[in-house]
């Protein structure tokens, strides 16, 4: 029986995460985070209150050597913006201790642990041009984004030496979140999605051509498993990937919110651009990604399936 | 009168960089490092023993705010290899807290000080082709590469929130080091110059055909005070530049030691190449660095000219 942690359980990716894993006997699972919905522990699973930046929170998560960590906890960029020593801390400095202690055990036990680490599409900075290759040159432009693709770069040190197995997946901008859910600068993506589709206006902060890099929840909680079951024989010594994505201008949303909600959704939908969130969110060109694919990796598809997902119930 | 600190003031590249400031009236200087020869304390000049990763050496050396600091300590890439826990808590951990103590200070007075980081070309790891570009995307192979990769992107992320004006000099192989100094797995690139100079026999570990970049002591220090003075507006995002250098094949090299020491020279050289020093530090492609040059960086000019430097009296 495998022992998976997981950092940032009951954040919107890690509730989503777990539900999956809970239907499976053959892992036992401990899942940190700063506060658990009441009742919501199921058996065969450990929930353990408080940072995973704090060294007794660690101490307790680890007791029994873990195989796969997945490490979903972070403070989102816009947030770590605004609150920097706070993203300083928990983005980059928590990461690495967390990083340093699964290496420590790897050096005494192996196999070293697998640690699948949810990196961002932030580590790239303004991306010029037509279309993007997956091995684009990192260049971030905000606190988050520098902190994720500094820990990338420590996972591939460790895992280089042997005392780690890291899979650093580059997430883009994942929906539908909860329409409560604040600190991320490219949340107009999921509330779009809930207004249209629950019948109610929405004022769009970025223009109708607008385009950014989408994933539902499922599949982004289908490559998280694949990343923690693959070989890593042969790996890009980075150890990250750029995940496939659905490149989706406003309008094609719009077109296929359309298709789903019907034509009142036209009417619903207005655009007061931000030049900031345009800047940071809007302005995604194509994205080529056939490693990713290689390796096993997989976009939502199209438009409509992406919706689909993304609004499915408990999801 | 500016404040200058240095770190590694009493290293290779410390000690003539001191040198080089000491002639001048117009700064008082603040030198960190772990030992100081005794009586070479200049007036004008402050000497502090200990780490500059120890706060209150930090607290001692800022006490007046600085106003340039010239970051030059570390443990050496083949040391940091070997006691990776203090590689990483030097070369990341200490320079993190460095880089985030000024810019504590740059938060509070303007202008933000000047940071002049001793970065390396240990970033790139393995280079393939004839020639790469000063723009070639890092993908360090050791982890003082991975570090000093780490610390500029933090380096560049303070500079954009304006907390810090930083520059990172990517620097080569600087030469010719005491023939005493270890640690550096590129020590052949200074031995052979002292040996052969010397007229005594060197066994080289790498091929007379591998390629490595090269740069004189002078030719560094003048490179670290064009850091430290020059304009950063415009400058790139990621505050660094990959410093041009001579790229000479051991033969080359030898033809140049030849000329200036005669024939016997060739007599003396024999080589026993180790496959891992040939892989590391003997296969570096010619190197382009437009935006290097624009900006007032400059490497030493031929062959002759480097062993001219780099084994002139005191330096």
């Amino acid at each position: 029986m495998s022992h998976i942690v997981i950092t940032g359980a009951n954040g919107f990716v890690g509730r989503a995460l777990v539900r999956r894993l809970q239907g499976e006997s053959r892992h036992c699972l401990t899942l940190i985070d700063q506060a658990f919905d009441a009742g919501s522990r199921a058996p065969g699973t450990r929930q353990i209150k408080g940072s995973f930046g704090d060294a007794a929170v660690l101490d307790a998560a680890l007791q029994q050597p873990a195989d796969i960590v997945f490490h979903l906890a972070s403070v989102p960029g816009s947030l770590a913006e605004r609150e920097h020593a706070l993203g300083y801390q928990v983005n980059l400095q928590a990461t690495l201790a967390l990083a340093h202690r699964l290496a420590g055990q790897g050096r005494q036990l192996r196999p070293a642990p697998r640690l699948v680490f949810a990196s961002s599409v932030a580590v790239y900075g303004p991306l010029d041009g037509e279309t993007v290759h997956e091995d684009q040159p990192p260049r971030p432009a905000i606190s988050y984004g520098a902190h994720k693709l500094m820990a990338e770069i420590e996972l591939a040190d460790l895992s280089r030496r042997g005392e780690l197995d890291a899979v650093s997946l580059r997430l883009p901008g994942i929906v539908a979140r909860p329409p409560t859910e604040s600190g991320h600068g490219s949340a107009f993506m999921s509330l779009v999605m809930h207004r249209l589709a629950a019948g109610e206006a929405y004022v769009c902060p970025v223009s109708p051509h607008a385009t950014a890099w989408w994933m539902s929840l499922p599949c982004c909680v289908d490559n998280l498993l694949h990343a923690a079951s693959m070989s890593t024989v042969g790996a890009p010594s980075s150890r990250s990937w750029q995940l496939p994505v659905l490149h989706l201008s406003m309008e094609q949303l719009l077109d296929a919110l359309v298709q789903r909600y019907g034509e009142r959704c036209r009417q619903l939908l207005s655009h007061a651009p931000e030049e900031r969130i345009e800047a940071l969110f809007g302005r995604y060109p194509a994205l080529h990604t056939p490693a990713a694919l290689e390796a096993g990796f997989r976009h939502d598809g199209d438009a409509a399936n992406l919706i689909r997902q993304a609004l499915a119930p408990a999801s």
